[in-house]
């Protein structure tokens, strides 16, 4: 018997998340089992390492599953590739300890929330990015951001839905950052010569790393910190919003495609 | 009387180019009718600068149509958004003079042609790039793609389908380079930290600029180019393809969904 890790890429659209269901939606976790039961003969499960939620995509997640195959491990990512839809794809595969399990090990995990903020929405970026045409102010969302680093309780970013024991979480780093979308800006000159009033055509990207999250808490800071950018919410007053430990006085939960998980540490 | 210019972004996946069609297949051209009637209630028949190929993107394609309407134009581009597929925008609206059409202007157009290039297909960058995880040297495509530029014959790089008087055009600029995809190649380390074989996750792009194009022209191109770039032409070769005037001689058609129409210079 070998367990082999796999990472895997997907786009999350029309995906009711990654976890299997018993109601036989479509999931990423679904897709998977069955590409690997086709290709071993032999009915599998994979244990996912994140529980994305419907929409959300992920550059990494990570996966394990047990197999007494004598495929190669690392050739399992191609192999699995042929037999999943397009929007879903094994990065890597390589066979790792039987009691390793990515769930259970130290890591520290990265999210991307991407805004595309321009006058008029993109085809190209709707997959995976969030469309507003509000003018945010990327300085006071930095701001704010830096009051949500370390060790805190989390509970008034926490879908009130949550199981979780404890609303004690740590986020080791948040960076809030714009990058101009230079060819939707010339496109936009073609007809438009005259300065525009509105926003440039740029992304905004919150990225929030931290060793565990609770349920919808990447999204909620999101809608938080979109508050903040609006001026809605002042910097200064996410402290309160932590210490009220009250899901209402956070801000909305913000759309799932526009976040992604984008990198996994494993740290011990 | 008024005549409406709209510039159109798409994602063209799925769509049997922009050309309407008399089978009814799904265009970007008969989406764009089918909402500008909706809207005015009057039946309305767009006239688009480029015929973009099924399959293929655009950031800014062109189209113009007349309408008594009373919506001031720069209203039209909100207005049909509602009422088009996610995968169409309109970026722009506004009125041009009754006489202007875009495909008559004098214009430079620019085209991308995108190759995701990485050991394993991405889901989030399929729709708008080609993949392969074959090792190109960019430095031959870009040595290459010099003998492109200027007024050439481009009979070898034009579809045997080609309809047009004459094979003579002038490509103003041709530019290859590549760009990491950072967040993909820290992807991939997290669970192969070992150095890897074959490429490191990037995208090359070709950029072409020309004042005309013939059919499939810049797939043409790009599939020469990357030829090239896995070492199967020499750079060199590319005047002698030009001057034996015969399509075998050229590399193949690349696939369409790496091509995005990004750019219109409208010159006069």
């Amino acid at each position: 018997m070998k367990r082999i890790l796999l990472t895997v890429a997907y786009d999350g659209t029309g995906y009711s998340g990654f976890q299997a269901q018993k109601s036989g939606v479509p999931t990423i976790e679904r897709e998977l089992n069955r590409a690997i039961t086709e290709l071993t003969g032999v009915p599998t499960e994979v244990s996912g390492a994140s529980r994305t939620d419907a929409g959300v995509h992920a550059l990494c997640n990570l996966a394990v599953f047990d197999t007494e195959s004598r495929i190669p491990p690392e050739k399992f990512a191609n192999a699995l590739n042929v037999r999943l839809p397009e929007a879903i794809c094994v990065q890597s595969a390589r066979e790792v300890p039987p009691d390793f399990h990515p769930r259970f090990a130290h890591t520290v995990k990265t999210y991307d929330y991407v805004i595309y903020n321009a006058r008029f929405p993109s085809p190209r970026r709707r997959r995976f990015t969030y469309y507003s045409y509000t003018p945010f102010d990327v300085a006071r969302m930095q701001e704010a951001a830096q009051y949500l680093v370390g060790e805190h309780d989390f509970k008034s970013f926490c879908s009130v839905h949550t199981q979780a024991l404890t609303t004690t979480r740590e986020i080791t780093a948040i960076e809030v950052w714009e990058r101009p979308c230079e060819e939707e800006r010339a496109a936009e000159l073609v007809t438009q010569p005259a300065p525009q009033r509105g926003v440039s055509p740029r992304e905004i990207v919150i990225r929030v790393s931290g060793t565990g999250f609770l349920y919808n808490m990447v999204r909620i800071i999101a809608g938080t910190l979109m508050e903040v950018g609006r001026g809605a919410i002042e910097p200064e007053e996410i402290r309160e919003i932590l210490k009220a430990c009250d899901r209402e006085k956070a801000g909305p939960t913000a759309p799932p495609e526009g976040l992604t998980l984008v990198h996994y540490a494993i740290l011990a």
